[in-house]
């Protein structure tokens, strides 16, 4: 018998505002056609295999040492990365890395939010944010978006004036709608901001791909009050090496120490993802790719009838639907795991490998003919 | 010009009690012999390192995707490890892991803890409890142990109903001191104590090797209320693997799936942490010999007139030091990096190999001869 298995959660002195919650995540189910997690579709090369095999039998020769506790070489390889892909100069100082962008979010919430502090996001964007938030003890603020899920940058700066959050989350391309904020209008939401403004931007090489530039531009100018948080797990593919992380002025970078766990990163996922950054043109490849089929899908949507949502990410918003969660499952029948984000008459689907794409669009076509609309 | 160089970190909206705080952890200098973080100083042995790159090799062409949630196969793993090494039968219904016990730790925290709730630890203890608490933002409630640092249980049942914690860190093996509690003892606090009960067991396996019992002995009678922390980055010699874990009862891991940063393990974390599991038997081969280093070391350092508290762990709390400060430079100028905890003339050496304990021992024997004392 299981140690324990007469206990119940209910007997347990949990946090009280925990208690009735449910975990955070999407349903994990085994479908031929899996386009519901925003995962890079192509497994990673296998030259960037071998070497991350390599990298990592050389760094476990020292597993029974601790890591480099302020991942110094693996901030050098995220800067001229970034570097090269913005256009914008940051060195090992503007950088910073963890367990996902999760965790460089959490960071964040712990230095500049907590008990007594808000944070303020513009909804529906990514769901995470205000449970970081929860779990960070920081009140979240939501704030509509306009009706077509674009934001309004004069209210933005009025609400910002108004509510003068601690922390003020931008999602860029936003998840779960898609799209972009400028760098010009971001600008004006950080001049507009008392606290610090986080511009998430978790599928930014989806956009830079068609010509929208990062936030990271403003550093120079907004580095006082403004968090560029990027992951690894989408554009390149890295998903299970779990690698956020971000630019800041050095100030931020050094703010953030006082939070962190100490060696919180491990030398298997510092050696890994320095491997991954060695092949970043390789696997940046399919972001180009994953761009066009996005256009592909968006316009084949359309053509079925559907209400598309432009995307400059890798995703697309579709509906609507009277019954979301029906259309979903209309979905699932079909072979086709997609995501209900609990947005209202919509679901989200990944842009996956023209044959996932193939097979979601007949899915759809078909859906599209049945009364679900 | 790094981006932002001209921030400064007093001109940033930093939470207010994080204003002049350093960050944590030991300083990582470059000496000869290092013997200042607990580590394991056998590298991990060569077919543990080709068994871990043959496993991330294989995990690694799944880098597009995101690892198990849920860390099925790993729990499963350490639940078969840890009954083998306690006698306690335990399922993957009773396991967690995350990156380090110290984001185990304030996982638990931020379940049972949180603003308006107190953690309290018997001091001196392991240093990032009460900044894992402050970082939760819980009350941490020192309470002195005895002047010889051993635990004074009646006195702690007596403290736990008066002060009631949410949360109660008991170390055992106490780092920085050595000390283990005896399950009868700990069943005891675990009955007397209100909340939750944490026994921090980073460095169970050194004691167990001279037949001391781990608490999960307790968890079938006291599973409500108990959670043992462990550790791989100790006796496993997987310091860089970061990979910290937990016994609880099933209803405790549930709790945790509500404060856990979604797939917060990656791929790379959970496939070398199960191929160093299945090499446990070479790896725990050095635990009987540090063991016996350590007790070799107690028994010169007493010999050369310095005061030794007995220790269970692979670490040696000793002085006493006139000023523990100075000591530790002396080492230092010796080529022996220990470390200075912050005990009054007190100093830490952790055992390492047998080449370098005699250079602890012959610079211990030497600063013994000055007026250190």
């Amino acid at each position: 018998m299981t140690a324990g298995s007469t206990v119940r959660l209910a007997d347990l002195p949990l946090r009280e505002d925990l208690r009735g919650k449910s975990p955070y995540g999407a349903p994990q189910l085994d479908v031929a056609v899996r386009l519901n997690t925003n995962e890079n579709p192509y497994p990673p090369p296998p030259e960037l295999v071998a070497d991350v095999a390599a990298s990592v039998e050389e760094a476990a020769r020292e597993l029974h040492r601790y890591p480099d506790r302020d991942l110094v070489a693996l901030r050098g390889d995220l800067a001229a990365y970034l570097s090269r892909q913005t256009g914008v100069e940051l060195t090992t100082a503007n950088l910073w890395a963890a367990n996902g962008s999760n965790e460089i979010l959490q960071q964040i919430l712990q230095t500049f939010g907590g008990p007594g502090r808000t944070a303020l996001g513009f909804v529906p964007s990514y769901s995470m944010h205000p449970i970081l938030a929860s779990g960070t003890q920081t009140e979240f603020v939501p704030v509509p978006r306009r009706d077509d899920f674009t934001l309004d940058i004069d209210a933005a700066v009025t609400v910002l004036a108004e509510k003068a959050p601690d922390v003020t989350f931008v999602t860029s391309p936003n998840n779960p709608t898609g799209q972009s904020v400028a760098p010009a209008d971001l600008a004006r939401l950080v001049d507009a901001a008392p606290g610090m403004v986080v511009v998430d931007e978790a599928y930014a090489e989806f956009a830079e791909a068609t010509g929208r530039p990062s936030a990271t531009t403003l550093l120079a100018t907004h580095g006082h009050k403004l968090v560029v948080s990027r992951t690894m797990s989408k554009a390149f593919a890295f998903a299970g090496g779990r690698l956020g992380y971000l630019a800041a002025a050095p100030a931020v970078i050094d703010a953030l120490q006082l939070v962190r766990l100490p060696y919180h990163l491990s030398v298997l996922s510092q050696a890994a993802a320095r491997a991954a950054l060695r092949h970043a043109e390789a696997t940046l490849g399919s972001v180009a790719l994953l761009a066009a089929e996005r256009d592909r899908i968006s316009g084949e949507l359309a053509a079925a009838g559907y209400d598309v949502v432009a995307s400059d990410a890798n995703f697309i918003l579709f509906g609507r639907f009277a019954d979301a969660g029906r259309a979903w499952k209309g979905f699932l029948d079909q072979g086709v795991l997609i995501r209900d984000v609990g947005i209202p008459e919509r679901l989200r689907v990944t842009v996956g490998t023209p044959e996932e794409n193939d097979a979601f669009l007949t899915a759809a076509t078909d859906l599209a003919t049945q009364e679900l609309f």
